[in-house]
């Protein structure tokens, strides 16, 4: 039996996870849930799973949930407790956000395995957790699809032997449109994404392919490929992952219908592979798989990333802070779709370096990224209004 | 530095490896090769390999390759001692047809790693040829682009956690055509493959979808997996090379421009890969990858391959049997496109089947498949002429 625990399982990757382990109840126990806000759905989780302990985000909302036999704990503090519980062997860190680096580096130094979907973990803290990981018996299992179909396809191979990662994009709702057209698209037609069924932040960063390049930094530190080897191929129908080119020019690839519980039970029952209740995939049916060239003239926020990682040290956490101001921002109507990447590009434009940064100065760049963020997007506005 | 012995060195597979050979020159080494009628090539690749012993079809052949320090061989007595030569480390086994068997069952039992192209062996003699395995230390490692994609597949992949193989096939020349104009095909424009460039015997084979068909039942001994989880899927552009689906519904696929030399390579320095002097696989560029389901009614063969296996014990033998003598019959005007799958299916059903057949079992029911396959191509001449 190996025990798990869910940091923010009220959300979409939390939820699907309850899902799997609905399933798996006969070798995975819960033993701890968290949720930031939803108080309502994580009382109604912990009836139905029987944790030893449940955290949240604050003690209003701890005293809400009144449970016999669960411990309650709130914030930070609390969340910090969850991910080193000591009996626990799989922390599933589903946090949305910078709130989720800490736990992760938590987790990974009281030797647990850890289920990532947390993006700002590598994103922000990619030297700090890599190097978490090196130095503990801790583990780095990633959730992603993208990231799970890459370490799939790298099971039994040597890691020297990579030439290329491939990963894969949908492309988003705006794939095919023209400049003039991106410039004056609504918050309500970029929430439309084609396949996936995800946050609102996801889905922005989707439509701008902030999302694949977030997931090229991820990629870079989970598996030390430099980002000059790791390339984006837009694929509409969402059916192969991601691929990995090794040095004979053998190309493996991982496909399924697009479903998050498979790379989250992948991550959990690593490395077994457990049923599944999801339909098989027939490629018959699919017919085709589409395969094409991102544009980066009109989807610049992919180059940004790479620039981020280049620049390095705290800059991919100013890219990640800017990038969620922004479309924070585009979501309220209060810049443009294309005013997205500009904003983001100015933030980066005027941030110092701090190389190899320790976690304080990762955070630190990340409120600083926010803040000159913020003022960019009010220049975007006065510029709209004048 | 590995010692390799290849038989058949003169043709496709043969030819392939040696220049895949001259590139890995610093780590393997070749000791011998055996050609049953190219002896003026032989002598070329024997001047330019220097391996210490050669093997030919015959005494008269043998006498012409007169070539200082090197011992030559002849006839399946030659075949069979270079095939368990003590110094080598690989034997790649390129022959074509039923020869192949025996050698492949002396390499195992030497405890040699056989790199095996020889599809006769799995399909006339699979049960033998894995028992063999399963007693020896030695290891059988598939050339052929399928069987090497699940192969690379299955890599740090439990077997038990295997649903299906996916076996890709181009479909042949004659993918989309009624049944009408099958039966007018010529030999010409069956020699007319798409993309591989292969013998005659095996372009026939790509055009029924025997070719497929003997794969399924080496795939069925290699891989240990009933034929109810081996399908064959249709994609023309030979990208996909395989598939393989496993319990949780994901799915592997190994992918690359199609060149026999990639498996070849792959075969001899497994676990380990070499660099590779062909392009990458540009998905791109590529564009679309198709899938279909094959036509059993209009490539009768393809079933029939389920059959045999299905009947078990020495029908895998006669149908390979019966199917060479369709198509070598086919090849020269004797019989009809349409009339291959009708002369093996007639053959099938007089063979009284011979269960866990030894060596001799297995090559009477080739013996006789061969004499009974005849008489009913000569019917089916009659039948023409009347």
């Amino acid at each position: 039996m190996r025990r798990i625990v869910i940091l923010g399982s009220t959300g979409s990757i939390g939820t699907n996870a309850l899902d799997v382990l609905r399933r798996l109840r006969g070798s995975f126990s819960v033993c701890a849930l968290t949720a930031h806000r939803n108080v309502e759905l994580l009382r109604r989780q912990a009836e139905e799973f029987s944790p030893q302990v449940v955290a949240c985000g604050d003690p209003d909302m701890a005293d809400h949930i009144d449970l016999p036999g669960i411990k309650v704990l709130w914030g930070s503090q609390g969340l910090e407790e969850v991910a080193a519980l000591p009996e626990a062997d799989i922390v599933l860190n589903a946090l949305v956000g910078a709130a989720g680096l800490t736990p992760t580096l938590r987790a990974i130094q009281a030797g647990k395995r850890v289920a990532l979907a947390n993006k700002e973990s590598l994103v922000m803290g990619g030297e700090l957790v890599m190097g978490m990981v090196a130095g503990s018996t801790g583990q780095l299992i990633p959730v992603d699809s993208e990231h799970s179909a890459i370490f799939q396809c790298l099971q039994g191979e040597g890691r020297g032997q990579v030439n290329r990662l491939i990963l894969t994009a949908s492309g988003g709702p705006f794939l095919n449109w023209g400049p003039e057209d991106l410039s004056a698209v609504s918050p309500q037609q970029a929430l439309a994404h084609p396949t996936w069924e995800m946050g609102r932040k996801v889905t922005i960063d989707s439509a701008t392919l902030m999302n694949k390049g977030l997931e090229v930094i991820e990629a870079h530190w989970l598996f030390g490929i430099p980002t000059s080897r790791i390339e984006v191929l837009i694929h509409e129908q969402s059916i192969v992952h991601s691929l990995v080119e090794f040095a004979d020019h053998s190309v493996l690839a991982q496909l399924s219908l697009p479903d998050m519980r498979l790379p989250i039970q992948y991550a959990l029952t690593f490395p077994h592979r457990e049923p599944s209740p999801q339909d098989p995939l027939d490629l018959a049916q699919v017919g085709a798989l589409t395969f094409q060239r991102p544009d980066e003239q009109r989807f610049p926020c992919l180059q940004l990333a790479y620039d981020a990682v280049e620049l390095g040290g705290t800059m991919p956490a100013v890219l990640n802070a800017a990038n969620e101001e922004a479309v924070g921002a585009f979501l309220t109507d209060e810049i443009g779709f294309t005013d997205i990447p500009m904003v983001i590009h100015q933030t980066m434009g005027r941030h110092s370096v701090v190389a190899h940064p320790d976690l304080a100065e990762v955070l630190a760049a990340d409120g600083w990224a926010r803040e000159m963020a913020k003022s960019r997007i009010s220049l975007c506005q006065k510029k709209a209004q004048g």
